[in-house]
């Protein structure tokens, strides 16, 4: 049996309190969230930041100020250091943070260091190792299924008895507001004989959520379930943009290439394992068939995290992330149980969040049932992207104040092909 | 129309001329060669070596005592800020270790900084960015659908039409001479109703070529056909560990993943585009389907590079890669018309390289089609790999002095599963 680690009452966890930073309490970034990117002003070098209300705190300054030991992981252009340090650095950090927004006292010390979110540009917060896309909606994939196999199983035999997963490209992973050019490629309708070349035509998202490594491991070991938040530093917002009609003609036998390689979009924010304390839930469940043992979790494996998926300002579908059937730390143990190797910064996304209901689909595939069936937003029919569309992603959880916490928003532009 | 650099006649060449070095004029670490690696011995830092005879030239050394302004490229732990210069560095390193290594005047300069190969340690050569596996050999695509699905065409669709490809994990790519651990996972035979977890049954090698970028693109653009020897730096020898059972269960929709992911190897020594001037063929031919515009090359596109398999010291296959369809400039053009970036490191694998005879087929899911016709090798009956066996990969290909240069061979032994 294995427990699932990130569950309440983690050890190092700080207890929740007050902030004095005005208009910070309440929000979605009050203390129980705290979390962090890398932000750059004109003229310096990027450093790393913990967000609290509309402000960004400029970890490097404030942690010289104060002595704090572990002050060089911050005056860093990423998060790979911090990340690398273990849950004992970033227990005793988000502790230190705490201490520090939360004790009156500290103001002093603090607000030369607290800039205004707006006046700050964020960078890619980390810089990725591999990038692994999974597939871990049972709805989803049964979407999917019935649209591209319609006279088949919606799931596949092996879906239920592993999380099915493939590598994307980790150089195409891009920050939050990166515009995105549509993609060109080869495409094949099924009454063509041929392929032709051109911009897709069906250029899609989708809504996942993203998990960071920062531990690394050892070629030949395997990490277990239990140990999910030995390794795991933290959640992004992740869109997964896919190119329908490149995907559907390349992807036999190898899986999708082109159609998902052109961007894969995260969050400025990471939000730390620790502040998903009040998250975690039971899967829907995983009875039938069983899990074999190394894919066995104990206790609430699930994460309930609400994400609006915004089209043109319009939220078009709410994914429920706690109806994913297979949990983060499957995905994991999964990943490492033939001996692969972690390194600070791999990466990997759940596949599309879809729940049951049709505004629960987290793909406008899904949405408008493969094109054949429009949907609205903003006043206008819609399948596919068209250029100028801005998809936002949005992702809310339970914050241990008893509020909710507002994770790392993923926004970006269609530009025209070149 | 486009034109396939790298072809004989290469601006910046060196002329072939005479070593001094003893035992390399005619061996195939000539100076029509000049492989890059890595190496290290004990107490002092890593750094970048060519390789001439049986001997390692530190370039670091020898750089800095000629005062070349480019040293600075060579004292480090990896190919990358060599390999991100470009060609007009490329070119003018090899133009002066070739005149140090021709004009005997240098011996004093040179010979410092020779070390016979045996006694230093060759490391992992350049740090990879992302890794795709192709799939490019016509003969191994059509033998793996004749045993996968018996009754179809044993091409799939969209085979002719594009080089099929898909990522592979990056943080497991070692260097020659790693034994690798037999990994673990989930298989399922096709009379089984369950899966079960425990070691690989049938563990294979994959004989392929490996590309190494040197130039990085931006994303949104497209790196031509014609622009292959611009980014590509070099060769490198590649076995692509391939657990078959594991690989069979998992690999619908999305393609491998833990299949491949335990372990891919490359040689140490990484051989320039500039060595291959006298390797350039014509490719077997494209003309039914003929490919889509970006996908034209025009001249000899393909590499006449011999392979031997070579298992437990016998060679068991002897694959011919200029059998192979597409070429790698055709590879790296693919990748990136999408607009999909590429950065200094990115590795990308031929596929397996099998020809026509059974003697040419560069998987042991080949030569013992599917562990139903067993072959002998060292005097045993042999399917898949067992446990201490030791595969090595040799390289050869016609240099510009009218002999052959041995291209940087891959070996690496089988642990028992953990």
């Amino acid at each position: 049996m294995t427990t699932t680690p990130g569950t309440p009452g983690t050890p190092g966890a700080p207890a929740p309190r007050t902030t004095w930073v005005d208009g910070a309490a309440g929000s979605g970034f009050d203390v129980d969230h705290l979390p962090y990117g890398v932000f750059a002003r004109s003229g310096e070098r990027p450093r790393v930041a913990v967000r609290i209300g509309d402000q960004v705190l400029d970890l490097s300054v404030v942690a010289a100020a104060d002595m704090v030991d572990t002050h060089a992981l911050f005056d860093q252009p990423t998060l790979n250091p911090f990340m690398a340090a273990g849950p004992a650095v970033w227990d005793s950090v988000r502790a230190w943070v705490t201490g520090l927004l939360t004790d009156e006292t500290e103001r002093d010390l603090v607000e030369p260091a607290l800039a205004p979110v707006d006046s700050v540009t964020m960078l890619m917060p980390f810089e990725v190792g591999d990038y692994v896309d999974f597939y871990a909606s049972e709805h989803h994939a049964s979407n999917v299924g019935r649209m591209f196999r319609p006279d088949s199983e919606p799931l596949l035999p092996n879906w239920k008895n592993l999380p099915v997963g493939y590598h994307g490209r980790s150089g195409t992973v891009v920050v939050s507001g990166t515009d995105v050019v549509r993609p060109c490629g080869q495409r094949k309708a099924p009454a063509d004989d041929l392929p032709t070349y051109g911009p897709s035509q069906r250029l899609d998202i989708e809504a996942e959520l993203g998990f960071v490594v920062g531990v690394p491991s050892a070629m030949g070991e395997r990490v277990a379930t239990a140990d999910f938040a030995r390794h795991t530093f933290g959640v992004v917002g992740l869109n997964d943009w896919s190119a329908r009609d490149i995907q559907a003609w390349e992807y036999v036998p190898l899986g999708p290439f082109l159609g998902k390689s052109f961007a894969t979009t995260v969050s400025a924010w990471v939000t730390p394992l620790a502040a998903l304390s009040a998250a975690w839930t039971e899967l829907p469940g995983q009875d039938d068939p069983p899990v074999l043992d190394y894919l066995e979790v104990d206790g609430p494996a699930g994460l309930d995290i609400d994400i609006e998926v915004v089209l043109d300002g319009e939220v078009v579908a709410r994914p429920p992330y706690r109806t994913m059937y297979w949990s983060p730390a499957q995905m994991l143990a999964h990943t490492t149980v033939n001996g692969a190797s972690l390194r600070t910064g791999d990466l990997w996304g759940s596949g599309t969040v879809s729940g049951t209901e049709r505004d629960q689909r987290g793909s406008l595939l899904e949405l408008s049932w493969g094109g054949k069936e429009p949907f609205t937003a903003a006043g206008r029919e819609r399948t596919f992207l068209e250029d100028g569309d801005e998809v936002t992603l949005r992702y809310s959880a339970p914050g241990a104040l008893g509020g909710r916490i507002t994770l790392g928003e993923v926004t970006g532009r269609v530009l025209p092909a070149r």
